[in-house]
């Protein structure tokens, strides 16, 4: 469809985990990464936004995974920008094998953010680069759950780190699902369970913060609360096991 | 030069740290996966040693860095293996951009470890494919320091989690490099400060386990340690900066 845009990817071995199957934030990355790509060479990325004081902020991503691919897996990422509100941007992705079977779904949700006065922006500011890329398909995927806060069974501590950071000293987005990830129950890895994950980006998180994730675990549903040492709320997340 | 192979790659986004150049460890597993490849493509690797029961184990590895390059940077790594005593293969690296300039060089030496009777093997067992690619060209680097014992400053604890094991359910390597990274002062990483890296795998850790990191801080090197919860010394390692 017009305005949808493919790219090709292989997953290689920096993606796999000890299954030889993509991790999840591994997926979670080819997306992100193919969002900023993708507005740039459209013309409405963060570099064309920048002279005027303004970023995109990711609010909530949603991820569907029917299986994670094996190492050395081509796969297509199609990408598009439909449904817009003044405030929100949706950005939608399909990803699918090389005979076009779709193996993951993903919705994200983005801010655009005056960096200096910290405030929203209506995205009519961006209208003339943007309105030519918007793309009727739907969204593959149902929009995001409404998270609320948990009572975690299981509390994890984590200091942001070198390795945690990007270039704006924030926590790096995929971060904070690999945090995740790693306290869930193995063999909810191990055996490939498909998953619906949503995740609310609430607030940033900083180089030498001390995070505590918490985990919540329901029968076919895991929660978690990322909160920095303020106290404040950084993340929640719902991975639901299908 | 006869015997030397060379790969081209790209530093990807998913490579690079806070400074947009790419990490340690990112260089470091390009490096490693190049070996495993290289190994692969010319018969020796770790899929025709299987049926014997012997797989590869790295011993010690050397990285020198004159400066990471900076994300989407194209560059050529050429490897190749040379000196050869009867238990150790020692296998070269040499990182260039695409005018020739090296930035990056690198030594690694691995044993052939029978997995079942968990002994070394003598290389002589696959003589006749590996020693057609045996190359003369000597190592671009020194080669590995000795490492002894440290007295830490700093010592912080790991729990080996999902996101750190191979298909082994082995600690990745890589892994080690990147824990030690992230208790460095993060301005040697800021200023992309010149360095010689040597790492000696000593044994193995698996899934599960708490990890000690103890760090030394020396004038112009910094010392790792890594112990495991049963006190075994699990790998040692040095970063001298230039």
């Amino acid at each position: 469809m017009e305005n949808q845009t493919t790219y090709r990817y292989q997953i290689v071995t920096q993606n796999v985990d000890f299954t030889l199957r993509a991790t999840i934030d591994s997926l979670g990355n080819y997306i992100l990464n193919t969002a900023g790509n993708d507005a740039q060479g459209k013309g409405f990325g963060v570099d064309a936004l920048s002279p005027m004081n303004y970023t995109w902020v990711l609010s909530k991503f949603v991820l569907e995974i029917d299986s994670r691919p094996e190492q050395f897996t081509d796969f297509n990422l199609t990408t598009w920008v439909n449904k817009n509100s003044r405030l929100v941007s949706t950005r939608n992705f399909e990803l699918s094998d090389l005979s076009g079977n779709v193996f993951c779904r993903s919705l994200s949700q983005w801010c655009m953010l005056d960096y200096i006065r910290r405030v929203p922006v209506d995205l009519q500011y961006i209208e003339s680069s943007y309105k030519n890329y918007i793309c009727e398909a739907p969204s593959p995927c149902d929009l995001p759950l409404r998270l609320r806060a948990i009572e975690p069974d299981v509390v994890c501590e984590h200091k942001v780190v070198y390795s945690d950071i990007d270039f704006n000293s924030h926590m790096n987005t995929m971060r904070y699902i690999g945090l995740m990830v790693d306290m869930l129950d193995i063999e909810l890895l191990r055996s490939n369970r498909p998953l619906r994950l949503d995740v609310h980006f609430m607030n940033e998180c900083i180089y030498g913060q001390t995070l505590k994730v918490g985990m919540q675990t329901l029968e076919n549903q895991t929660l978690f609360e990322v909160t920095r040492d303020d106290g404040v709320v950084a993340c929640r997340a719902s991975f639901i096991w299908r």
